[in-house]
């Protein structure tokens, strides 16, 4: 199998959970998609619009978070912002990946 | 939705691929797959049987460690070793985990 493939699947694995603690933690306060999605790669985690979509739609439809549209010039945009529910989920993931990384780098 | 199954799955995900940062970085020295479960256990990361020698079946098809089984007492033991691919792999994969953390730490 080809060594760069392998590398690529992964590091693509072990950045999918990681990301869901990324977005959630941009939601405390009010994003759009583009936004988001900028922060995002301004800080390294580039995330296509195919997989921050549904990644939001599965956050709403798990009741963490709300969204509403907005007419903002040029265009409409959709607002994204965690509910209570998903701060309080998003507290309990950081405790979480704290201790995932204490244990890794303590493994490494 | 129950909260705590949302919880649940939010951290498993997150789990999930430093899973293979964590198993691939003990195999730097050879373990059999009880002692290999333990050392991650020691360290607070649970993983069960049915997760692990998938993954450890994953890793040797995919050309990046050597198993073999021994004639130990009190039963013969099958131990994995990484090769120099797997070798190889797991240093970027290092390098991976800690821009990946350091990329979250600074997004909470």
């Amino acid at each position: 199998m080809d060594e760069n493939q392998t590398l690529e699947n992964f590091v693509l694995e072990l950045r999918r959970g990681a990301l869901i603690l990324a977005v959630m933690s941009q939601l405390q306060s009010e994003q759009y998609g583009y936004s988001l999605m900028k922060t995002l790669a301004d800080n390294g985690l580039e995330i296509d619009q195919g997989t921050l979509y549904p990644l939001l739609r599965r956050l709403e439809a798990q009741g963490l978070l709300v969204s509403s549209w907005r007419i903002d010039d040029p265009r409409p945009r959709r607002y994204y912002t965690l509910n209570d529910n998903g701060k309080r989920l998003l507290s309990k993931l950081k405790e979480e990946w704290k201790k995932l990384t204490n244990t890794i780098d303590n493994l490494l």
